[in-house]
């Protein structure tokens, strides 16, 4: 099978099923109808705490073989996943599918637990860490998959995923389920990639550190869709939440380039009332927001909103009034934990809400740019997020190909390489994310248009910014020297998918190099 | 076929279908799903802001027979029914059923439509008004399904009630159809009853007079799940909120009740901290809210949350720290709709989580106390709220049996009788609510207790109260006269459906008197 970006992919996959192909961004038309759970009755007087997670596993029960979902919120301070697995482990739970929306390096004892067969699957967007390492070796029997943050959300609402037990991190709760992520020692601001979860999920358990009376307000996730709540020590630290550098670059040639990236915005001609962006966490992207603030300032254009991954400096631009409005699926410091809390500008929303592409419109359709990173990009725009050059797993794509396909102008900057390693390559080494939904690479050479934008190329000339055939910065990035070939096994650890449930490509077991 | 309150009731009803007679508060447990909505999907760039409702009804296209749902925010200054309905009328389109969680007088068009042939079929929890007086003499083929608050939702939700179109009045929403009832000219506050319908009607209309800039927030019902948004010049009058007495009862009669009440309360051993409470807008029920928050004030009692129906004298014990929270699923009057707009523990809540039976726990399960009025109450306590004796329907539960379900302590505040006519009767015209959940009965003439609860006699006596048995109170209420016996026919003009579907009761067509 090959589909659209040329990928040759297996039209079976051992344990997944048949694959369908991708066929362009806006290929899929569902025709499906939104997963129906059972409907239950809890009567007055019923309790919902439970004392343990033993107990809660006991009760409900947790059998061999299920599907165990859990959120990323606390990043790389998340204390629920390995505790709920270290019980599962103590009680011989076997065989677990676990659908922990991102994996990070602190989630490693997971390495022990797919070792020893209590996890035998796991359904992620973004992964890293050692439990990445060992998924590229072929720890795993069954293919990983990996989907968009937005498509996770479409795949538990149209009951492609199915949860038997969602495991909500409740920075505080009631003893009826009412949860937020929002107060509590342990805060970690919006929740928004927990709630189709708990709006689909067999059975939904509030695990939390922080018992507040019946009724906690402001709610996020309601009473009604909670079955247990089972207080523990600590459901992580949120000083883990902090995501990539929290410093703007000082490298004068990745200032050059976010420099060059707000000017392709502005050329473009987005920045007018009403302008709408989103962007990562890394140092070249916080550079990026302060060219843009400073050319919005000048202006004085207000945008509308900024989306994400909320970071502190969209949090001053709100309180400056340079956007009216903050819209926020998980916070990505804690600064962002502060504001979602106390300002009502500043507003959660689900994984569904922000980047769904299968409901009447997500957030992320209104963007009118979005930045992103890549760790490849190909010379058909093709943007790999989700392994190294050297194949083994060290991302995904989390929102990248959501905001890339919403987005009017998706804005992808990156050196040309990285020390040795050639960034702009003939072929990514991973398809994360078509280049059909990317408009323009930003790099130290200049500025690459997709040539399906014709009309940008015209603007950019316009403004006399450097624009450069992606062809030539490919050219640039392997003059040093020619990249390795990446050899890997036939065997696919993870399977791609597109925001739309057709497979983009897979990730093949490594092997060696020449 | 013979209901567990010994009504007999047809065992098929024409265009209803077969029946489930009313078996006991708890009896049914569920074998269902929540109804599943197609999957859609609306592309970056697609607009949702249609130029009219007409348009909106060609867009969809609103068809003969269809099922269009309203809700009640606006209770009797409502704007957004009559509209839709002319429009309906001008097009053409006959046969609608109107889902409209509540009818009021202002709603008096809906006859014309009735008699024209413009809807066929109500679904209600409320009725009164000449809408009300035309049903009850038999102006719709088929019977009107009276539901509860918390009965509606359910049956959205479970998927009995199918919705076609769902119209939300917006007091704001954005053009990609964020929404909320809390801000702009038309605000009313609450939109707890239009919950359902947006999460699970095939299509979802924003119809508003208020279009603020994208994103608004915060957010009620969110774009996810609004086709169009279409303006009109007014949704209505929200001076038509105000519900029932607005002012305390000055009648020395009703205020012994009122402070009786209280005083079963205390008796009860409820008014402690973290007491739970409801009750609704009428003279007697304000008077019997200022007697609870006396005594909690002598006592220093602070109440976890009071749950409604949200009036004035239940915002200043929230402000003045008597009560910790207010859940609100509507607004009854100005001061409701300014407090939650503006308060963070003025939490606005769905009429799901309100009152569903078949969720994981709704709020009225968590209520200590619920205050309840009567039309008539008989001797096994079942209460009419639907009918008055003479068999023309002037109201329905809305929340009435689901509080009483859930309450610890359900009490009926009503005198034995009005002016000539006794509400203590031997039988119910029409059963709304049924007696097993009923606790006592305050009336001038004393109190009486279920049977079923033979602790709160025990606790009353203890505390000194006037008992009495409900036959006494009977008997006093028939001295003068005895009643006259009413005569139906026996066509079904109205189905009383109990909150978990089952038949409660059927209201007769009225004929004559005797």
């Amino acid at each position: 099978m090959i589909n659209a970006l040329g990928r040759v992919l297996p039209e079976i996959i051992d344990q997944y099923g048949t694959t369908r192909p991708f066929a362009g961004v806006w290929a899929t038309q569902p025709d499906l109808h939104r997963h129906a759970p059972v409907v239950k009755v809890v009567r007055p007087g019923i309790k919902k705490l439970m004392a343990s997670l033993a107990d809660v596993f006991r009760r409900i029960p947790i059998r061999n073989g299920m599907t165990l979902s859990f959120h990323h919120h606390l990043r790389n301070g998340d204390g629920v996943v390995n505790t709920v697995l270290e019980v599962a482990a103590h009680l011989g739970i076997r065989d677990l599918t676990v659908a922990l929306s991102s994996v990070f390096p602190i989630h490693a004892p997971m390495v022990e637990h797919i070792v020893s067969g209590v996890v035998s699957a796991l359904d992620t967007t973004y992964l890293t860490g050692p439990v990445a390492v060992a998924v590229s070796h072929g720890a795993l029997a069954r293919p990983v998959i990996m989907r968009t943050h937005g498509g996770r959300a479409r795949a538990i609402i149209c009951g492609q995923l199915h949860i038997d037990v969602a495991f909500i991190a409740a920075a505080a709760t009631d003893d009826y389920g009412n949860l937020t992520g929002r107060v509590g020692p342990s805060a970690y601001g919006a929740l928004g990639y927990a709630v189709a979860d708990a709006e689909h999920a067999d059975y939904v358990i509030a695990v939390t550190d922080h018992l507040v009376p019946y009724p906690l307000t402001p709610i996020s996730i309601p009473q009604t869709r909670v079955d247990y709540v089972v207080q523990i020590p600590s459901i992580g630290d949120p000083a883990g939440i902090v995501s990539g550098s929290t410093r703007i670059t000082q490298d004068p040639e990745r200032l050059r380039m976010a420099q060059l990236a707000a000017q392709v915005i502005d050329a473009a001609g987005l920045l007018r009332d009403g302008f709408s962006y989103q962007t990562g966490a890394g140092g070249t992207s916080l550079a990026v927001t302060q060219f843009v603030r400073r050319l919005m300032e000048e202006r004085g254009v207000v945008g509308s909103f900024a989306l994400g991954g909320i970071t502190s400096d969209l949090i001053a631009m709100l309180e400056c009034g340079l956007f009216h409005k903050l819209l926020d699926v998980q916070g990505f410091d804690l600064a962002a934990v502060r504001s979602i809390a106390t300002n009502p500008n500043h507003q959660e929303i689900s994984a569904d809400m922000y980047a769904n592409p299968f409901n009447l419109g997500c957030v992320v359709n209104r963007l009118d740019c979005v930045i992103l990173g890549a760790t490849e990009i190909d010379i058909d725009f093709n943007v790999n997020v989700t392994t190294g050059s050297d194949g083994i797993i060290r991302g995904g794509s989390g929102g990248h190909s959501d905001a890339a396909a919403g987005a009017k102008l998706a804005i992808v900057v990156a050196t040309t390489r990285r020390g040795m390693l050639p960034i702009v390559v003939d072929q990514v080494v991973t398809a994360t994310t078509p280049g059909e939904s990317i408009d323009a690479l930003v790099t130290e050479q200049g500025i690459a248009v997709n040539p399906r934008r014709a009309d940008l190329t015209d603007r950019l000339c316009a403004a006399g910014l450097p624009i450069r055939d992606i062809a030539e910065l490919r050219a640039a990035a392997y003059s040093a020297d020619r990249p390795q070939r990446l050899h890997t096994q036939d065997r696919a650890v993870a399977i791609v998918e597109y925001r739309d449930g057709t497979l983009i490509d897979v990730v093949r077991q490594v092997a060696t190099y020449d």
